[in-house]
């Protein structure tokens, strides 16, 4: 079929501070934050860079059908994002209180992956 | 610190049968396909339409470190494509073999969920 790959959707525990993440960390912009009904949930949409390709945050509230036990997973292996300078920003998210997880090298390139408030693995490179 | 949303990387149990349900059914193109030698994994990266954003594939060989047991998990909610015509979509999905887990409907709009071949949920929109 045609399709095209409009956005990824993650699931969040606290939107706020998934929000403060994304935002104060990899200062990305929040586009549009809205309830939805049908799943009581609430979703936040965030963008950032040059690709404005959406980062949606789904938070279900407790009393929610999808607020099922967050564990997560192997599905989402990561979110990747460019950093101007790799070692300033893992300073920064260490300084933040973010857990720096991995640091890779090899002869041709280095890239790090920090923790999310869920558990998520950042890319950065 | 400025930084750019670059891509999203999902994991996968089986790299072929996933290109197949992300080339054949959702028609995105391979623009890259490498084996990785620091993770004993492979990893394959796909773009679709107009915004050409990556989604990666990771596979991992099952004597790799990372080859842990697979559950889909929370932490990835959905991955989103928009397609020219809903049913006929659906139809598609369901013709080559895929589970069709939710349809959804509300006075404005209708979407759909397919999982692809390691649980992850697409909506269709």
């Amino acid at each position: 079929m045609k399709a095209n790959f409009s956005y990824v959707g993650i699931r969040v525990k606290d939107l706020d501070r998934s929000i403060d993440f994304y935002t104060k960390l990899l200062g990305m912009d929040v586009k549009r934050r809205s309830k939805i009904k049908e799943t009581k949930g609430e979703i936040a949409e965030l963008q950032s860079g040059d690709r404005r390709f959406t980062l949606e945050l789904n938070y279900y509230e407790t009393d929610s059908p999808y607020d099922t036990p967050y564990v997560v997973g192997e599905g989402l292996d990561h979110l990747a994002f460019d950093v101007e300078d790799l070692v300033e920003a893992i300073e920064e998210a260490k300084s933040a209180g973010y857990r720096v997880v991995l640091e890779l090298k090899t002869e041709k390139s280095r890239w790090a992956y920090v923790e999310d408030p869920n558990g998520i693995w950042i890319e950065l490179q």
